[in-house]
């Protein structure tokens, strides 16, 4: 028989995720001492609002609430500390002060975890702080713990992830005949999207989730910003109903990540962009605010793994799942699974091949087809369907195009040269379609 | 720094699954060391060709051959055994074996799990071992442990999946236009379908993986045979289409278990079943060999996994996740997480409501669709849509039924008065329908 264990928690940050957090750490305290045998027993929290907050949650006396979540992980008496505040900076000192404690620290915070990795991983070798951060991609999808712990004996090839529930709503509720413009405000009035969408409909929200996937497969640091992201702006409802009605594709936002070189030293070919996918693609299936993580393994073949990507409930039980872990592993004193802090040398994507669809605006003149045709075939680009809606004299006419496989610097070159014609306006949509 | 931990590794059956576990072993043993600081050592092997297999496996000579399993696991000194027979008997004892002398075990064996469950938790409580089996339900895909791990700050309500590769592969061929016996072939020659494909069309398959599931949630025994299961035998490529084109749904073969009650004492509502799906359901989109678990959750919401639920690769890198997970565990000391022996409770499917799809073939009577209509309303089964073929002068004609909700008892009772009209004969198709 074990004997009963404590662990204590703190949690800094007391939003929607934290009220939640805490409600459900308390609704489940006695599954977990049943099922662990280990008492994890919140003893701070911390928010600007703490007293307050702690009354509405019907905390016990005995909890510490502090008003300067920093304050908090330099004092409290805790074993594990729950960083929910969002945003960078004080989450970034918050993070640091805790395992610089030797602290366990379960974070949701992919913003954090993306431009901080190599501190924060360096920082917990240290110290021999555990980290874990299972609610910062694709909120309760347990997708994180899966390639921790679910492919050792494997090898992950790939990953193809649709990370950003908003711009998935707005890309599916756009096959449903909804303008981007309302579906976007619906997803606001739902409440999964933020006030100010730029960061999710640009792709770097999806851009920090594939930071932190590319992270932990590998141990290495996949920067922001030094890998090419496109997100959904230049995406239209002709897009849609083209890709959807003639090219029988659905359109998603896609990060991927594919992997190559030793597992010791591996290098990785990263992009978020708006991708055409076939009709049978796993997740072309996913609609609305679902986020869904394709995983190709050399042995177990492609996984996905489907679900809701963000909410208060969803990130708690993910927050709830890392605790639970974290103290099975503390309590039997294992070693902490380390993560590396060097940067992650990158593939160029120059010669990644694959089909492209191109939406341009073209004036009506003669031969203008024939430039843009003529643009493709210089770099080998062979076209695979073309379609230009009836003109009307004096205004330009939209024209798609979709093209048999190609390395995407040739695509790329071919793109630029055709923006370069006189009766093409810069205003187009470029896509990469999967096959 | 951790000191280097060694485990001695034994396995039981060199089929397909134990060559390419042994393989995986071998190639993953330098990258498990450097993640783990824990040194995976194979030491011994068992198999009535045990020494032309390990001369085949190019396995070092100090790796001890046994010809037979209960050999090896009553004297190998080793610390882990992984039993890959199949079968029931002699696996049941070497299983119990390896237990019995507190060993950690690993097996795929859903047949061995769902019939001697309280036999094999009994002995693991009471000589400590630890038990892992991911590699028994839906193969490579990392569901048991999601289930033990990822969702202990959740509650799960229920659970709805696709556990049968090859009764997947008849139904979604089945929608392609090939006839279930051809489709059969087919997933026989590539490999994946038994001989003796009885136990994957009566939807048994499906039933042991269920009860491994049920096992692994509420820590009772789901005891095969005490809850309703059927399999695809009667579903012909008529109603395949007839729910494709009218009714706008799919067929699959749908294990679900629903809990209710406390968590410490859960009672379950289990069935398998060829069951419509919208088509917008995502085990709708699931395909060909491929399996899925659909997971419902109190607070993360609905979440799916998907991916390859059998062959030698999937299932070997399941077997390797577990050696990995316990390698970890073992090497912390961690207490193991227990189950317990005892039989789960069930609540009666009865009461349970959802819409029901009937194919009849009906004698050209004058009437005769009276009488049926009239069967249905007096249980207060009322009809959705009804479909006649022109029927055949002297022959019998099919129609087919889709029933709004109705509560299953009530259904059942009417289609047993329906069967007992003279125009009706006994050969039919009843499936439930899911929204």
């Amino acid at each position: 028989m074990t004997t009963m264990k404590v662990l204590r928690v703190a949690v800094a940050g007391l939003g929607t995720v934290g009220r939640e957090s805490v409600r459900l750490l308390m609704a489940r305290r006695a599954e977990l001492k049943r099922r662990l045998g280990i008492d994890v027993r919140l003893v701070a929290v911390a928010d600007r609002q703490a007293a307050r907050e702690a009354k509405t949650l019907g905390l016990s006396p005995t909890v510490a609430c502090y008003r300067d979540p920093l304050d908090m992980c330099r004092r409290a008496q805790a074993d594990l500390f729950v960083e929910l505040l969002g945003g960078l900076v004080t989450a970034r000192r918050v993070a640091l002060a805790a395992i610089g404690r030797g602290k366990a620290l379960v974070t949701a915070n992919k913003r954090l975890l993306s431009h901080s990795w190599p501190e924060l991983s360096s920082a917990a070798r240290r110290s021999g702080a555990r980290l874990a951060f299972e609610g910062s991609v694709a909120g309760g999808i347990p997708v994180l713990r899966a390639l921790e712990l679910s492919f050792s004996g494997d090898r992950i090839l790939g990953l193809e992830g649709i990370l950003n529930g908003t711009t998935n709503y707005i890309l599916s509720r756009g096959e449903e005949g909804v303008s981007p413009a309302a579906a976007l405000r619906e997803a606001q009035e739902l409440g999964f999207a933020e006030k100010d969408p730029t960061l999710d409909l640009s792709g770097q929200d999806a851009a920090q989730k594939l930071s932190v996937l590319a992270g932990l497969v590998t141990g290495g640091w996949l920067k922001p910003g030094s890998f090419p992201v496109e997100g959904i702006e230049a995406v239209t409802a002709r897009d849609l109903s083209f890709a959807r009605e003639r090219l029988a594709m659905a359109v998603r936002l896609v990060g991927s990540l594919s992997f190559s070189g030793p597992s010791d030293s591996p290098s990785v070919s990263a992009s978020v962009a708006a991708t055409l996918l076939p009709l049978d693609h796993p997740l072309a299936a996913v609609r609305r605010q679902y986020n869904a993580l394709l995983v190709r393994t050399a042995s177990a073949g492609d996984l996905m793994f489907y679900g809701q990507g963000a909410g208060a409930g969803p990130t708690a039980s993910a927050v709830l799942a890392d605790i639970f872990v974290l103290a099975r592993d503390m309590v039997g004193g294992l070693p902490p699974l380390t993560l590396a802090a060097r940067t992650l040398s990158q593939s160029s994507p120059e010669n990644s091949v694959s089909g492209y669809y191109l939406r341009l605006e073209v004036r009506d003149r003669p031969g203008a087809l024939a430039r843009i045709a003529d643009a493709l075939g210089r770099e080998g680009v062979s076209i695979a369907a073309i379609h230009q809606d009836r003109s009307i004299a004096g205004r330009s006419v939209p024209v798609m195009i979709a093209t048999h496989p190609a390395a995407r610097g040739r695509f790329e070159r071919a793109r630029k040269r055709i923006l370069g014609l006189p009766a093409v306006f810069s205003r187009h949509c470029a896509m990469r379609m999967l096959s």
